[in-house]
């Protein structure tokens, strides 16, 4: 089939949904969030890609903590809501139970199958994001989540979020073992 | 349910899947990555952490160009493949069809449903990553991946990564519209 140039601003690949967490003004507040991944492995830094203007974002400027939480898919409303509503606006802190870890700084949600405490490591100004890098100092989760003493992602039950249709959709099926199916090209 | 404090080096999320191309001594090269995302929308600026000591991230620094393509599960055995075996052992360059679009330092791959142009756009260093920070130039797809005109991730058909079980998936069912489901609690 010929190739189509098209044009370059698209992401049409399933992109990880996460809720940040950090306390603005004293009152923690939360924004959802796709445009993140982990990006070293030891020590933990993940990257995510916050909006200039997003009231979040003062909050993690301030503390140099916030919170990364993994919402399942019986939050995905809640998750989308604080997508779509600034705290600048509107108290988003009743929206979940929250908890705190080691640092009172860092609001975490309680129904997320996963919250990660992270202090940031580095801040990279984009043209239009703020690209915050996070170290993540400690992850909570409960023992539902686990399988043999790992985080299990069917247990998770995670959802992934793709552009330009703005659709949610679950994991599927799993097709094979990474770092193996390879091998029978060798 | 109590929570449990667990190592803070986890990515239980579903990871998107992407095979970076470039030239490296002349010879298109390729490598699979899963710590990838968009990063900024315009321009559109996607960031990708590669190892250190990864052949392809020489082509990359050397010609300042590389392309992102997006396999769909088809391709699944190539792509673990190319995350299993370095450029520096293998000769890769025939394992898939290779096309240019308007830079002959851009090698990318006809089989994949989605191909980006790249330029570096910066470089950072991370402990054990090389953030490599890319603006998108031009995209490249093919007819039968559009709906509407616009790219349709059903016909793509992509799978995601996860870690620590090392698994790939397929995207499942559709739960929602994202920017809208959130709504209701307004």
């Amino acid at each position: 089939m010929p190739k189509l140039k098209i044009k370059p601003g698209v992401s049409p690949f399933p992109m990880p949904v996460a809720i940040v967490g950090a306390l603005v003004n004293d009152r923690p507040n939360f924004m959802t969030v796709a445009w993140f991944n982990r990006l070293n492995g030891n020590p933990p830094i993940w990257g995510l890609a916050i909006g200039k203007k997003a009231y979040t974002l003062e909050g993690i400027r301030a503390n140099k903590t916030f919170s990364i939480n993994i919402p399942n898919v019986n939050l995905i409303d809640k998750a989308d809501y604080c997508g779509i509503v600034s705290g600048r606006d509107v108290d988003k802190s009743k929206l979940f139970k929250v908890f705190y870890g080691d640092l009172e700084s860092v609001p975490m949600i309680e129904e997320c199958p996963l919250s990660l405490e992270c202090r940031v490591f580095d801040i990279i100004e984009l043209p239009r994001t703020t690209l915050v890098l996070a170290e993540i100092l400690a992850a909570y989760t409960e023992e539902q989540y686990l399988s043999e003493g790992k985080l299990d992602i069917e247990k998770i039950n995670p959802f992934v979020f793709s552009q330009p249709d703005n659709k949610y959709w679950v994991v599927g099926t799993m097709v094979a073992d990474a770092f193996s199916i390879g091998k029978a090209l060798k």
